[in-house]
């Protein structure tokens, strides 16, 4: 019988993180404190996230040893498997060996927890009694209450309003985790309060929830902020998926042509791809794609240049591929791709033509997510459902091409809790949202006195 | 660093199923036709079932094979990993070992895939086109539904009322897979229009809904009816996971002293423990205990005699504990142990004192699953966390005596799409539903005129 599934044993679990920083072939631009424009110095970030957080955030290190405590945790769910997608490769009839690595075995059901653990216990060591967070579709708000819970911290929500109205259940699973959970724009915070003035109907996003959360954390010392994506030390956690992937990789006997990630803020990706990006440095032939909604193209239509992290201008100004830190997106079901940013790591390994971008319908995506789930069984969270549109364009372009090819898809999480989501596509109410370009146009206008980075590119 | 799970590599999932049948200390009585109450032959059973499955339910080999196709399937979850749940057990400081056996990581999240694969199998090559099922909570509706995929098979789902309306979710998964799912009672039946007239709010039972099921496949040739639980190939098929268990913990160096399951239909609580049943039988000090409602006391309450395995008295009798074939539980959360009935080879090893059974109230079962959530990180189907609830007593009864002890707990599923039902928790609008003896007594007088079994017992 063919083997479906590669699972290592929880002995060949990695012991560090890969870090890329020191790697990269052009080093990164480092952010800037919003009020001066001056580089960010360690003691600016203090105020948000711990010691530890922000050493791993700078730290040149290629290599960073996980820690017992969280070593012990990622046993909950890690080493996640790595499958052969046998099912969808019989049914589109092509030539390519397609794998997937299901990071939708944590208890969250995402990859998130790889850094939710990681910072919820560098958080606890460090004094932290409560972490403020921000989340779009509630993978990562989720994955945050269930680290905080095993650690013993106190966790508070922001959730941006259109997934906490059309997502009850992640709210639930947070509370079922000890956690707190509140829509943004709240009325809770300054930052909230100035939305709600302008538009109390606004469906929120990303960048005004962090805003909230961020405001709330520097209210008391005792509190910390902790972001999800985007940042170079959430970046270095989510590698041990990557990590693990490779020794799977080697035990199937193939080596990806072509990696496929969806594309938010960037975790994701960056988690499964980065100790392959490496290899790629190296003179390895890959293909690298990130899969973002036509909805919310960051990649494929923003500039590369310093924008702010969130809606009201708290954070450092980021070099990163951005529409605009007000860009409003559409409501697409993928919220957890409705961010207006995307990680400077990601941002500059496109601008160093390491990873090519491609945005995709949110019609295509469901269907694509279907299919997946009628011959591969699992159902897709509406994010990763991206990465498989895509996975299946490639698939069937190397059926055209009559050539074998090595796909590896990061299947980033279930959608259990997002069934919401296929009820409307299957009875027709979704829809294929457009962007109109002088939206972004003006979004982006607000960039201008803004620095730029020396790579700045429109 | 120790090891939180033990997973065993693809090559060790088992090729044969354990069938307990032979070896049962006082041989099985077998079920009786409903209109001449002898007992049915395999003839009797080609309408509802196909010869493969109908053989199976009678075999009295102690091994039976599992198809090459049957194991690819089994692949894309199996072998399901075995937790130390170690968390748990720091909290509760305990000096009891806990093991659960993850059932939650198929596609359906739950044990039910184990059956409803193989049956999808069976009828897929005996030429079935349509598979017609009921289901309780919707773990079985939805299981089937995937199964059916993978095969090609149609699917339609009779959904207890009350399940359909709180779990819209399990609904919409079914749909994501293909099949099809309507509200029992229905108006599409005999079955479902005699319970609407009688209440049209009917809450419905999983009685009413499998003879909607049964009616429906027995009407067209090219139909069959599939049952989630109670019949003996469904036990058969179950036993994958206690076989998979016995390696496991060998592995883990201990023997379980303690087997503890949630008992609805009985199947999650057969396939862990049946194996384990067979030492047992051969001189092993096991405790199994099966865990049920306070408010569905089938095996608490009920007597152990004939009855009909639905409401409108279409299916064999069956020698069975049972609270009556027109028993209408209360509308608990955990739907999925709300059968009238319970499985023959698990009542015939309670009356054989090879089983017990006890039955806890729905808030301390909520509770147990919030501690557990908070400390090992799943959040559990409500059915589980009735297993969970008498787990937690052991622990701590092992903790009061100083006593070590080695418990296995089957961990039946995940609640992820049963979030609502945590949410009524949480916000404290969940009740301990009592039972009426009064109601069972007249439930269980439409009894008097049926067969009684040797062992009948009140």
């Amino acid at each position: 019988m063919n083997i479906k599934k590669i699972v290592l044993p929880e002995t060949e679990l990695p012991r560090q993180w890969y870090n890329i920083l020191p790697e990269l072939p052009t080093p990164m631009e480092p952010p800037l404190h919003p009020a001066t424009g001056e580089p960010v110095s360690p003691d600016d970030l203090l105020p948000i996230f711990p010691m530890p957080l922000i050493e791993q955030e700078m730290t040149q290190d290629t290599y960073v040893d996980i820690p017992d405590e969280v070593l012990e945790k990622y046993l909950i769910w890690r080493p996640t498997p790595l499958y052969r997608a046998r099912g969808l490769e019989a049914w589109l009839d092509t030539p390519a060996r397609i794998y997937y690595k299901n990071e939708g075995v944590s208890p969250a059901g995402s990859h998130k927890p790889n850094t939710a653990v990681a910072q919820a216990y560098y958080n606890k060591i460090s004094g932290t009694k409560r972490l403020y967070t921000e989340t779009g579709a509630g993978q990562w708000g989720s994955a945050l209450s269930f680290s905080c819970a095993l650690f013993g911290l106190e966790c508070k929500v922001f959730m941006v309003r259109v997934s906490y109205d059309h997502k009850p259940y992640r709210r639930i699973m947070m509370e079922t985790w000890g956690g707190t959970c509140v829509a943004s724009p709240s009325n809770e915070t300054n930052a909230g309060r100035s939305i709600l003035e302008k538009d109390p109907d606004s469906p929120g996003s990303l960048g005004v929830a962090i805003s909230e959360a961020v405001e709330s954390a520097v209210a008391d010392e005792n509190n910390k902020y902790s972001l999800g994506s985007v940042l170079n030390h959430v970046m270095l956690h989510q590698t041990i998926n990557g990590l693990e992937c490779k020794k799977q990789m080697e035990i199937a006997g193939d080596y990806p042509d072509v990696i496929i990630g969806c594309a938010g803020g960037g975790s994701n990706l960056a988690g499964n791809c980065l100790p392959f990006v490496r290899d790629k440095i190296n003179g390895k032939d890959i293909d690298i794609i990130a899969v973002e909604p036509a909805a919310c193209p960051t990649l494929t239509k923003g500039p590369f240049t310093y924008d702010f992290g969130d809606a009201v201008k708290m954070t450092p100004l980021l070099p990163m591929y951005t529409l605009g830190h007000n860009f409003m997106p559409k409501p697409l079901h993928a919220g957890g791709l409705r961010y207006h940013g995307m990680a400077p790591i990601i941002s500059q390994l496109i601008v160093s033509g390491l990873i090519r971008s491609v945005s995709v319908h949110q019609l295509e995506t469901f269907k694509a997510g279907i299919a997946f789930a009628r011959t591969e069984g699992f159902i897709s969270a509406p994010e990763t459902n991206h990465a498989i549109a895509v996975t299946i364009q490639e698939a069937l372009k190397a059926k055209e091409e009559g050539k074998e090819k090595v796909i590896l898809m990061n299947w980033s999480g279930h959608g259990l809790v997002d069934m919401m989501a296929y009820e409307a596509y299957l009875a027709g109410e979704l829809s294929d949202y457009t962007i109109d370009d002088e939206e972004i146009k003006k979004s982006l206008a607000e960039l201008e006195d803004l620095p730029k980075p020396r790579q700045y590119r429109v």
